[in-house]
């Protein structure tokens, strides 16, 4: 049996005692095929020393059982690495940042303790996945639709605290700004319930969500200052119909127009669903290439969702076209109108994620692209946000293209993109995926290519939000303002809230006191 | 001169002379009629011992001349209170929250560090007020607006954190929300950027908000944590028109499904403005009251404002209506549309903080109503949150009439309310104003009731978000869930970032060690 770091063999076997105790001997896991499953199937250390490997898992099912799991893992020094449904692929999964972790496994909390269809919130604890709380809704014949991201069998407050996001209206795709409360177990096994919340009987926990004084859901976000048990999310009543258009341009500087003219309109929330823009035609969003051989390919296209009741968004999406009307040579294809709910038939046609429906589809697509039909399997997603202009989409085209083969031995690796993502309101993330598979010697290659990548896109003001376990630490560095004053603030905070640092040890870069470098 | 508490004189000497040379001498204000212009003109406890007063006052022109004037009051233990402009009347303009801290007054930092027009964004200093944004950003010729609180001379950045909203569109009224990226001074004098902020020549600063790793944002809202010096705020493109809508019913309980239907149409966004719902007939917000006496007087009346292209504004204000007239009986009057830019002769009819233009006219009507013409001239404002509900209403307004002459030793104290704000998004505020002056009894009257009243709102499940400074105690001691270990929490952080605790000691509650009770 594996053993945590800095731990005593004994003190382990005491802690797993108690902790058989508090949550029943079958939902405390050591033998080596149990914990296995824990194992990140995306790992670009797949098999190798560095892979990051629980030692043990353990699966509490009551906000108190959590309490006394984390009370004696704080006892003794363990380090326990918090999952919601530990689907995070492509990111880590459910693999810890710190070998040797216990995985703290939440999925059996799987309640919807409340969905509020007249103020349309939710409150669900962390083993509530997508799918459940749409059957959830479904059953209960409530008006409300959720925001899942795709796939959708992930945890909301998994997903929420990894800085996730989805694909229906705004402002619902944005995760974590959508949540409104929190229930938190800290590394004392203290609860503390945020914003409204902390007011015994508050009427208002899911009603507003800053409190009074100062604000620390942010510190849950992408964070390992404590374990989040109950988490409130905003729901959209049922728009009662879509509409999309297509906008096409033919000349590769025509984005700059695109792009501003996206921005006025969806800054005045005039356009508010999931944006997409393609290089050249349209094709699934993770494999768009311009075939420039064929005459009349567009250079640019643009997709532009919109949700509401029927008369207002046929009004939106002529206003919308009249402005993109002013960029010379573009072309503009008004997409069919839907009014929901979908029947039987048109759910067949749509991307059901636009609808507040999870599915699990993109497993049937993620990674091919014309240039890599048969992708290795796995990946690991690279994501800076550049800003949301024209000319930064060209300037990291042209970078890309300058630097590709020489950062990452040329276009026969496999790596898809950039994909210029426009569906977060305001940002736009250049994505690149890094196929990882079970061969060593690709994934070493892939390594070594994703962190040049984070690296040389650091140096030209490209920050990305998100990384996969690996190389959170990679990451973290880069944001180094004034000697990495922000980091040793997230440190300073954490030695204080969690002195024995238990809690997901190296989570994006911020390390106990204990375990830190230099 | 006043020493600080805790202070020896020739400490707070050798204080007072390093920031001379850090500032300037006509920069650092020890005279008593200089230090009397940081008093609390609302103080509910104005020239009585209890009053809240500046020690000293010094005012940095720069970011550098902050981390000296913080790193010697570090050195010497002296507690700072920042200001950006102090305009925060009704909850403790600038006065400190510690009797004898040093006013660290920001508002020489006014630079409008950039306006970007095209991503709709600003990033300013603490002293610039929605007044100077205005004026910059009209000179400019640029075509967005601001959202500015009513009134609107005080500080962008201190309104947000002190978790002010404002008159517009949302989500631009949620202040404190729609800002993106910090720049923070922490006790030790050391600089933070937030965000994306925190990758040296960032690009995307103002263009994603959440970074990577714990977002630590929210610790300065309504905090003490450190001192904000920059901060990125969104901006709204410049709608082409406005329209609202109003609707009245006639009996009380109609409110139930009025603030349905508004719930419905302001979480899908098809209202966007600043609802108002008034008891009884139209009337200005701080006097609204129903004249029952009247025939034909409605009982609820709400205001619709919808921002946006002229022909969508029309469908949705349509479909509004179409909502509305499900309630029995209601009446619904459309307003008149008006185009923007406004015409001189709009502007003088309409509530020009509606139209992203900062006004004082709020002055000439506060706390005003026909049952108190003459208002004794200050308010503090007790603002519990209830639940968005018709049955929320109802219920307070109940409890209000059958415990205010009990609480309140009767009308003719001159208090307003309760006034039900529904200007923000998915949360209500029942609105209290009570009269302060300079009339020792009265305001001594005015203490009592305030207290009892959070209190027994607290008991009831109703928490305020905001408080003056002479209640922030009270009211965060009302948020004990689990033996107050959400405001424990902010302690511990407290005490880590700020061990000296030197910055804004007590604000919201959130005292340093060495001042803590208990």
């Amino acid at each position: 049996m594996a053993v945590p770091p800095n731990v005593n063999p004994a003190d382990f076997e005491a802690a797993l005692s108690l902790w058989r105790s508090a949550v029943g001997a079958d939902w405390v896991f050591t033998a080596a095929e149990d914990v296995a499953l824990y194992r990140d199937a995306y790992s670009p250390y797949w098999a190798e020393p560095e892979e990051r490997l629980a030692s043990a898992a353990v699966a509490p099912a009551t906000l108190e059982q959590v309490q006394a799991v984390v009370r004696t893992a704080n006892r003794y020094r363990i380090p326990l690495y918090a999952i919601s449904t530990g689907r995070n692929l492509a990111y880590g999964g459910s693999a810890p940042a710190l070998s040797g972790s216990v995985v703290l496994d939440l999925k059996r909390m799987n309640r919807v303790l409340e969905v509020n269809e007249r103020n349309a919130y939710a409150l669900v604890e962390p083993g509530v996945s997508y799918f459940d709380l749409y059957d959830h809704i479904t059953k209960a014949g409530l008006d409300v639709w959720i925001d899942a991201p795709d796939p959708g069998w992930g945890s909301l407050i998994g997903n929420a605290l990894d800085g996730g996001g989805g694909w229906t209206a705004s402002p619902f795709r944005d995760h974590f700004g959508s949540h409104c409360g929190m229930e938190v177990v800290l590394a004392d096994g203290e609860v503390v319930r945020t914003g409204m919340g902390a007011l015994p009987n508050a009427k208002s926990w899911q009603h507003y969500k800053w409190g009074h004084g100062p604000w620390v859901d942010g510190l849950f976000r992408q964070g390992n200052m404590g374990i989040v048990t109950k988490m409130g999310f905003y729901l959209m009543p049922r728009p009662e119909a879509y509409i999309s258009g297509t906008v096409q341009v033919y000349r590769e500087e025509d984005v700059v127009a695109l792009l501003d003219t996206l921005n006025l309109l969806e800054n005045q929330h005039v356009v508010n669903g999931s944006t997409a823009l393609y290089y050249g035609d349209l094709e699934n969003i993770y494999g768009s290439v311009r075939d420039q051989a064929t005459p009349g390919t567009p250079a640019w296209s643009l997709v532009l969702p919109i949700y509401g009741p029927e008369k207002v968004i046929r009004a939106q999406l002529e206003y919308a076209r009249d402005k993109f009307a002013r960029v010379p040579g573009m072309r503009f294809v008004e997409g069919e109108l839907l009014r929901t709910p979908l029947t039987a038939e048109a759910q067949k046609r749509v991307h059901q994620v636009n609808f507040g429906i999870p599915i699990l589809a993109i497993f049937s697509m993620l990674g091919r692209s014309p240039a890599n039909p048969a992708p290795a399997g796995g990946h690991i997603g690279f994501s800076p946000v550049i800003p949301r202009t024209g000319e930064s989409v060209l300037e990291y085209q042209r970078y890309y293209r300058e630097n590709m083969a020489a950062m990452s031995a040329g276009k026969e690796t496999g790596i898809v993109g950039p994909v210029f993502l426009t569906n977060w309101e305001r940002s736009m993330v250049a994505l690149m995926m890094f196929p990882i598979g079970r061969d060593k010697a690709s994934n070493s290659r892939m390594r070594l290519a994703f962190a040049r990548w984070v690296t040389k896109a650091a140096e030209h003001g490209w920050a990305e939000y998100r990384a996969p376990t690996p190389f959170q630490d990679l990451v973290a560095q880069t944001y180094s303002f004034n000697n990495h004053a922000l980091l040793h603030l997230c440190e300073t905070i954490k030695d204080a809230v969690d002195p024995n640092g238990i809690l997901s040890p190296g989570r994006y870069g911020v390390w106990p006191k204990h375990l830190r470098k230099g």
